[in-house]
């Protein structure tokens, strides 16, 4: 018998009628013969109601307790919808991540998965029940509640598909998949039928905000098959895997996965997928590194010992001293502050000139198979870019990805140009996106 | 080192505001050298909210969903007190009822406690925190969560102080302890500084809300002593004991309990601990019940089937029928309706002539000791209900209890009237109103 995870997010829940409408669709799932465990996120708004009572009470909750606070999110949720598949007819029984088996190291409020036991879940599901467990959360080895953090309920989801060995994982969320762009920026966006895992981490690191970096890694990495779609319409989604999917699944996922081999050796040009765009990064730039052995390697042990996670890197002939080059990093705005601080205070030890903090900056990312082998990409790229009259500010690349640095103001420009200039605004009945699919 | 476990009801953390002052109290409390565990109910409005929201799902809500739903309160509550506590310079955690070691029965909903294993909450206080505990819930041997249903945090509260062997449970309310009667009845109504276990747990039985009986009995078995008071005031409460106080508690507890020895025997006249009254009974009478053996039983086997807790039992010679005689019975509203139509069903079988149901009946319960040595007392009271204008309908007694149902709306009158007779509103410097203090 078949396996569906069912990840539904916190706007999919955001009250009563919502609830009744997923309520729905699980049942309907179930009806048509297949094993259904759900995961449900606190309802709507929920979590920043709990976050503006913790606020009401202190600027200093401890880990723990906000955890503690935090849980109380997805009982509501999961007890609720619980509620609602059984007054359909279809006996479901809601567990919290410890009942699931989810144990966690004890990083409050980002703890990592350091096992899955879902017993209970398994029992209950062959017992006809659907399950329904609360996302973002587990137990640590004392028992005590902690939280997932950013994207932990697709990661749940991804976790108890991997170890239940389920046929596929449904990530609900309140669009129809992964687009070729952000639809509101580029309204020609087309949704993405099926893609490999890599290219979807790629967009997803690169500022595609439909699914968590970390839950398409665990997916990746247990080749957890996943299907992205909407759960206000019926419309097929994006089919992200390595695999096609088990013809059991037929009706229920895009018939395109059914017969999907992504297999990049057997393309011969670049397949492109989509284009992310990330707003959040800020540039650092030394002016005037000294050119001698150490000054790099001693610049990243400050901005690593200041906690910042740096994204792009790049060197270049300093613009005012002989002898000397310019390094500028990017990196997430909230990391950006106390990295500068951090360089500030190690100017004389170093010895670069002077430290420069540019906010205002956009990155746009070209994700897909066979990149680096075909110089043709880079070309377009920057040629659509140029016509567009978009300076690019700096560049770096990957296997399977190209991004550029530009003015914030001219991001969306830069999107809607690169989206056209790759033919991904094609009509509906475009050629397929990405890889081997109507074969 | 004194253990001190207090309790807060929902109205004692409504919001933000009355959190920060309940962890002020906790903290004093603390800084007075006592180690400090604390029970909290969910806040103010949440558990109708959550309610609320079941019913827009469903009008049939599994039990478990219900109390995995409900217990969600609790989370929010001690998380947000915990951190409070922390924000005022003394470390506090915060413990499911799981955590805390509350194992229940499988009855959601209505658990019971069938066995406490604090060891978590004793280590903690070892390591000098606050622990917060929520009250009302546990697991069964499933470790799925239960409720304990009315009067669960009460109970959750004692059950903590018998296991922690602690020196006292305060229970915090919106009122100062408990009074000789209801006081938006009868405004003279004075607090009662010191009774014993029975006597309260008259009252509670008998109409008075401040503590639930269930709690009493359980603070009886183990000889927990309660002191009951307001959370809004420094006020002296009630303090509820067999004993008198450990002497460490001064100053935290009444002056008359450090030196309180309830020994009713030493005890000449009657002691009159206060008037308790109850609006939430209906009165049932089976009228011309045949005068054969076996007619009450086959009665009382019908009730209990109908689920019906019988309150007060009168049978009296008919009044219609010769060789027959009249079976009235009182019991909660909400059991009466099925316990009717029971009773119907079953009329021809048992040959009586009519049921008759009276919703419209207020019980007043005149509780202390020595009350059935002392002929006195009834006659006094009677008298007082009779110089009102009071007609009595039924009287039941017990050991240390009178009560008479009176028509509801001459209740308050009738409560106020017998608050006179027996000289319960004195001045603020009147006599001790129960046993032994003051010597």
């Amino acid at each position: 018998m078949t396996l569906v995870v069912q990840k539904y997010g916190g706007s999919s829940v955001s009250d009563a009628e919502a609830i009744r409408r997923v309520a729905k669709r699980i049942v309907d799932t179930k009806r048509l013969g297949h094993n259904v465990v759900v995961v449900v996120s606190a309802m709507g708004d929920t979590t920043d109601d709990l976050l503006d009572l913790a606020g009401s009470i202190t600027d200093h909750a401890p880990d723990r307790e906000m955890d503690m606070l935090l849980s109380a999110g997805e009982r509501i949720s999961m007890a609720l919808l619980a509620m609602a598949v059984n007054e359909l007819g279809v006996p479901a029984m809601s567990y919290t991540g410890q009942q699931a088996g989810v144990r966690t190291d004890n990083h409050f409020g980002k703890a990592s998965i350091v096992s899955m036991v879902p017993e209970r879940i398994a029992r209950s599901i062959q017992d006809g029940n659907v399950a329904i467990v609360a996302g973002f959360q587990g137990v640590d080895d004392q028992e005590d509640v902690t939280t997932l953090g950013r994207g932990g309920s697709d990661t749940t989801a991804v976790a108890l598909a991997a170890s239940l060995h389920a046929d596929v994982c449904e990530i609900y969320t309140d669009v129809d998949g992964l687009f070729t762009a952000d639809p509101r920026i580029a309204p020609n966006a087309k949704r993405i039928r099926t893609i490999d895992y890599e290219s979807t981490l790629e967009m997803a690191a690169n500022g595609a905000k439909i699914l968590h970096l970390r839950a398409v890694e665990f997916a990746r990495r247990y080749h957890v098959p996943l299907h992205v779609r909407s759960s206000f319409s019926e419309k097929e989604g994006t089919w992200i895997s390595d695999k096609p999917a088990n013809p059991a699944l037929k009706g229920i996922v895009p018939q395109s996965a059914l017969n999907y081999y992504p297999q990049e050796d057997t393309v011969e040009g670049p397949i492109i997928s989509g284009i992310a765009h990330d707003r959040s990064q800020d540039k650092i730039t030394l002016v005037g590194v000294p050119d001698k052995p150490g000054s790099a390697a001693h610049i990243f042990e400050i901005i690593a010992a200041a906690g910042a996670n740096i994204d792009m890197i790049v060197q270049n002939v300093s613009t005012i001293q002989k002898g000397a080059t310019d390094l500028t990093v990017t990196m997430p705005h909230d990391d950006a502050k106390a990295t500068v601080a951090a360089l500030e205070a190690a100017k004389g030890e170093i010895g670069f000139a002077a430290v420069v903090h540019t906010g205002n900056v956009g990155k746009l990312s070209l994700v897909g198979a066979g990149m680096r082998t075909n110089p043709g990409v880079s070309a377009k790229l920057f040629g659509a870019l140029s016509e567009a009259g978009i300076n690019i500010d700096m560049i770096s690349t990957s296997e399977i990805r190209l991004s550029v640095l530009v003015s914030l103001d001219q991001l969306d420009d830069a999107v809607r140009a690169v989206h056209t200039a790759f033919g991904l605004d094609a009509s509906e009945t475009e050629a397929v996106v990405y890889g081997g699919t109507g074969r």
